[in-house]
């Protein structure tokens, strides 16, 4: 029945549609792996994130891992895939990057060893960056009742993958590697709907409570101990001169001080806008100023209206917290 | 040890569960592919959505494309996967909805042309169609300053999947396939927390930035180089007769002209609204009435209480935007 | 060119990665498979998860399930892979759990024997667990003028996915059962953005619409007929002794009855807030008081502000639905 794909009438479509999509590629771009230097590819970039996450998390994630005799045959194999897998996907990047072009002076050799070099680089820092998720997960138990168990956090929190991975990307960003933070980033957005850009800095003990739909800016600072609800917004004013900003890279996003909680659904905007110590955001609050210490922010109370067959009552919304 | 499952005392209830499923399946249905007319599967439509991107896009998503010289067996070879995985889904679902039944006088055979011509009219639109998203990532670079190349907005803005799926899904639905395109519109969501209908109406230029949370009604309408935050809902007004609706198929969700901006948060209902040419939506608005052209719509200052340990001060909240 | 990972220089940073990998493991733990009792791997769950589905709805995640003739021997397959997954996944959960430790007087083999029991028990309240569904997937039919058939539905709809995951959940959870249910919700949340603990008592004939964002609390209860848009939290106040809370296991999230509505953004707080029989939450309604049966709740209009290049005209919000 499936002839009909590749009937006589069929055939020239077949050969128009490749010669078509071939000089729409010309025309606009958007091929990889194909002009030039190669991109890396979004499934690069997913194994890379699951080989990560299983030197993070031993037996978390993956089915077996061999018994406690095995383990530095276990982690040398884990960790030589993934130093692979990384200074292949670094070097794919520099490349497709370099501003040098033909003037460049570096070997492909060079470039690579470079690219093994951060490798090494990331690998050797996860014992420190496994200390600071520690401390993070901790957070995540003492803040949420609903946690049963340090291994329950592991097991089964957005908010603890999230900020394993912005970890690790961000460790990469510091050391200017193009794509790879941001396609880290974006994989474990969609994976939990929470979307931290590589760039910003948070401090340890950082807890996201439920997690979708919170967005962090590249250029926010976060300190110690703070922690979030939902859809919590730290963003950027709306941009006139978008590519003048993007060169200058000013801080665009807010800074919120250690100890600080922020309630579901709060946006707070501006790089010079500053949530200080120990305060606490109430729900809902759209916030373009500082705050000082130790304050508690709130809508002012608006008004519910109850409405039944022949009544009207109106109460005071109480933005408890 | 895994006897026990099997055990004589089990072996009865694993049949006793055979027997009372198969008697819920044929009491409420909910079971494909054995009765009547198979419907597509999750699966399939997942590996269609995955071979369109890859054809939009090649090599931003597998791995290896071979090189230029081969590029025409390689298209050669993509679309024909594609064309045989379209037309089989196209076909069931035709088959699935068929409103003749056993009056039907088309042949399967028939049914399976019709199915393979839009298979073929698809692949034929993708070089228009990529076309128009070429403008959905210029929009996207050219409206996030964390953007750093048309590289990275490929590699890593979901918006840029999100849309492309969305555009691919609208020209199914205007073909009037069933569920296929509402299928490869949840298979998106899923991956991005973009929720666009596959009715929804959109024009070149579309840039929704992080995303997720984004809702898009059936009916909506969007114009050129509109730009939305995450969180944005286009609704319909509280329905009270459901079945009079599904048949008349009015317009029901808001028109979106050239040129807005709606920031996050905002939600803007019902099939008579109108926003006009370049107009700015701020966050968290509710809004159900039209708004004029070059307008900006803000929430009415509210206060916001900061309360400390012996003052509480009451600032305006001031959505800048 | 592969080989300077292995260089002379760089081997001996390999197995020093290895070792301060091995010391952060014993240092901080967060390493599963290798200490004591297995936990189960997220990857297990996702299986299980799998698995259940295509025997809540056959067909129409996986591409073949035979004909009706072979629908026995399909059944036993599926639900012996099933049984197996489950039982593993309980014992391993169970076993980790375990409170006795070194006293536990129970084998291992009657500890896997309670597993098995746990896993039947499941299995054979799939037919009933089904039976509410099919009220879920009703709900939603009646409830969305978008969607076109009840299959449409079943193939797309993320709110059933997501509730009969959720259903199956809450059955381990009322089984005692650790880990497992935790990990399947978050699993889904991960698939629809919707966030359910799975101690939620959800009753049947519930829909969520558009989904992405909506967060259920553990202790959160819900009658019959409910209707939820994206973005709706049933969440608890907040918390100042964590640690008691955990014990004492109040009740901390909201009561909804049945045949209520609420719409997008709202959120509703507290263990003693009921929602009574028949009323309606508008949208980004902010609530922690208890609602009358058959009343409307919005927000009392705040004012849009529509600035023009001369003119700035207030409207009242109407928060119509």
């Amino acid at each position: 029945m499936n002839n009909s794909i590749n009937s006589d009438k069929n055939a020239p479509r077949l050969s128009y549609i490749t010669k078509a999509l071939a000089s729409s590629y010309e025309k606009h771009g958007g091929i990889n792996h194909l002009e030039g230097p190669n991109l890396p590819s979004k499934h690069e970039v997913q194994k890379l994130v699951k080989l990560l996450l299983t030197i993070m998390f031993p037996g978390f994630y993956e089915e077996a891992t061999g018994n406690k005799d095995h383990l530095d045959t276990y982690l040398m194999a884990q960790c030589s895939s993934a130093l692979e897998c990384l200074s292949d996907l670094i070097q794919k990047s520099l490349m497709h990057e370099c501003k040098e072009g033909a003037n460049c002076k570096r070997t492909e050799g060079e470039c690579w060893d470079c690219s093994v070099e951060i490798a090494y680089l990331l690998l050797e820092n996860i014992p420190e960056i496994r200390e600071i998720v520690n401390k993070d997960i901790n957070a995540a138990y003492k803040g949420d009742p609903a946690a049963s168990s340090y291994f329950e956090v592991v097991l089964s929190y957005p908010s603890v993958r999230s900020i394993s991975v912005h970890r690790l990307a961000h460790f990469l960003e510091l050391q200017n590697v193009p794509y790879i933070p941001r396609m880290m980033s974006e994989y474990i957005h969609e994976k939990t709907g929470i979307d931290i850009n590589p760039g910003a800095k948070i401090g340890p003990g950082f807890f996201i409570d439920h997690g979708t739909g919170v967005v962090i800016g590249s250029t926010a600072v976060i300190g110690k101990n703070v922690k979030f609800y939902q859809h919590v917004t730290l963003g950027a004013f709306s941009l006139t001169n978008v590519d003048k900003i993007r060169q200058e890279n000013k801080k665009r996003h807010p800074t919120i001080e250690d100890d600080v909680t922020i309630y579901a659904g709060s946006t707070i905007l501006g790089g010079n806008t500053v949530i200080q110590k120990g305060s606490i955001i109430g729900g809902n609050v759209w916030l373009t100023r500082s705050v000082p210490p130790y304050t508690t922010v709130t809508v002012d109370s608006p008004y519910l209206i109850f409405k039944q067959k022949n009544t009207v009552k109106k109460y005071e919304v109480d933005y408890q917290i």
